[in-house]
């Protein structure tokens, strides 16, 4: 097998159970992508990561062109062998990134120019160089350049920001079909933008496919909008993307977020909260969110979860989880780390389960009572 | 078996290689302990310092009564419980982190009181509480508390400091065995101190084998004095320890202090090193120190040992490595922690089995020649 495709197992409302059939391994959707921006998801090993459940991780093309460089990545093998990472990975385009962290951007219509925020550096990021990057990264699923429209956009400037990203998307394909570095079965996305406004979304969706692309994200979401607007677009945009590809729902969320999405007909997500809040003491659970900082679990024997599969979740104390967070200890910051990507992959699976069994709307009924009623309350 | 004992199994020269008896497991000599300061071993989890084929970890009273308190882990269970750790745990006595750390120190027959670093609190400690702290968290060895004499420190200043932790030792060695928290097999060493002088470090070993405890700990050393002066100072201070109780040096060391310490005949150490230098870049390998800070190792495709048993060690490049601690990834903490406590273990069970089979002499040139010939070049 060396495609790249997505059979559709079963559905439930708007909500898709499927698999992502690609050379390196199957991704079992709907599916959350753990984020590995420099080449490690923070504070775990990959084997934890595998065992969490998680199919693929994801790289940052922004972080990685600097450090080490792609070029460098490529010599030793590519962006896999460097992570010690052997399942499918993910990249984006870097542009996202540009936009936040670079210093003194330089936007045209070739492309970007930009100042590494680490060592103030110039760099360019054109379509045809972060399709070459990706692929010198080895990226199994690349995402094409576009422009994250900000929030609040008028209906002008959205329109003018998706329409560069659309030409943006049909440089990058052409520039995908012509790399040298590329591998068969590696797959190429499109990003839908044009904020908050339907019209533009649909003329975004269809000129993308137009194109053509392996799938479809959803991007300019999770920048500020707040959960109800972005539930709202999401409404709109996701029938307007062909049922044989899989959708991607960039940089998004909190469980509840996953949860409404995946209700919606999103296939896939990323996001450095669950890796980033465990670093900061902040633990998701089945019972919603439990900061350990807090000092009411500083004598607290039981564990995050008795029935969790996780160690980390199972096997230390909140007690100790307290001591350790609170003494800036890196093993704080390695167990809910773990315990959190567990927590995600877990969610993901109940869901995977529950679209196959039908049982979707009462999955939610009950993840959402569980999640309101709060943290189980001390013996 | 719920006793503490030592088994001499095998002599080469001053050298000895023996087993620690306890009811949380036996202990094989000569053996190093992991210093798991505040509850961890610092960016290990303690499945992998069991894996490394650690029998024993160091816990901490000084940072243990601060955070998170000694009745406070004793409520939880335990220290072996709080952190996960079932086999055996020696804990210090506090007294040297008091003098290293602490302000406002305030010394007198009685003890010492002094202000915690982290908040300011007053807090006592005298032979008496350091006991009943370290029964509190359930150290299966106890060190008594004593003054780690300066370094340098006069032959008057040395024998006043030496004669108040003989005073000291004694009166611990009654709280001991009037403690009502201490179990069965639990056992208390004696720290023989007297500086660089002879005379001294004689007197203290007479007067502390007097008392009687289950251990015997060199300590006052690896305070400044250097190598040589350390081992001379062991030279004479070995030989005045009972053959049928365990040897314990205090704070050390580098890889080569180990080895010369063991051939002079020391069962037991203790030292942040591997750790604290694996948080800072730096590994310990076969073939010496390797700092992967430094830019040469950028495009190196080679682990830092492929003969290594550990997957730290084998199984990333130092282009990786160097590319985690370039950017302060908590991974290439863990790594490297992981593989110098890996390193540091598999040292000491060659010294075990050299000493097993008569081959200390020969492994220890080995040895000598592997680090001096400096890390393997490049292909």
């Amino acid at each position: 097998m060396s495609s790249f495709t997505y059979d559709l197992l079963a559905e439930e409302g708007a909500a898709r159970r499927g698999v992502i059939l690609t050379p390196r391994g199957d991704i079992q959707t709907p599916a959350f992508m753990p984020v590995g921006t420099a080449g490690t998801v923070k504070a775990l090993y990959t084997d934890q990561v595998k065992e969490t459940g998680a199919d693929i991780v994801l790289g940052n093309t922004y972080h990685l062109m600097l450090r080490p460089g792609a070029e460098e990545v490529a010599a030793l093998g590519g962006l896999h062998s460097f992570m010690n990472w052997q399942g499918p990975i993910l990249t984006d385009s870097g542009g996202f990134q540009v936009m936040s962290l670079s210093k003194l951007r330089k936007m045209s219509e070739e492309g970007v120019t930009f100042q590494s925020h680490i060592d103030g550096a110039s760099y360019e990021l054109s379509p045809e160089r972060s399709i070459e990057i990706q692929c010198l990264l080895g990226a199994d699923i690349q995402m094409v350049l576009d422009e994250c429209t900000p929030f609040p956009a008028t209906h002008d400037e959205a329109s003018h920001s998706m329409k560069l990203s659309t030409r943006w998307a049909k440089r990058s394909k052409a520039a995908f079909l012509n790399q040298p570095h590329r591998k068969e079965g590696q797959a190429l996305f499109g990003i839908v933008q044009g904020s908050v406004y339907e019209d533009l979304r649909k003329e975004s969706a269809a000129a993308l496919q137009d194109i053509g692309f392996d799938g479809y994200a959803v991007g300019g979401l999770a920048v500020g909008e707040g959960q109800e607007e972005m539930l709202r677009v999401l409404d709109f945009t996701a029938p307007l993307l062909p049922k044989d590809r899989p959708r991607y729902l960039m940089g998004v969320g909190t469980p509840d977020d996953l949860v409404e999405a995946v209700s919606r007909g999103v296939d896939m997500f990323d996001c450095v909260m669950p890796t980033r809040s465990g670093r900061h003491g902040q633990a998701f659970t089945r019972f919603g969110k439990v900061n350990l900082k807090n000092a009411r679990h500083a004598n607290d024997p039981r564990p995050l979860d008795e029935a969790s599969s996780c160690p980390a979740a199972r096997d230390y104390s909140r007690a100790y989880l307290h001591h350790l967070i609170k003494n800036g200890e890196i093993l704080g910051m390695m167990l809910l780390s773990w315990s959190n990507i567990a927590y995600y992959q877990s969610l993901m699976a109940d869901l995977r389960q529950a679209i196959e069994e039908g049982n979707l709307a009462s999955f939610v009924a009950r993840f959402k009572a569980e999640q309101a009623a709060g943290d189980i309350p001390a013996p």
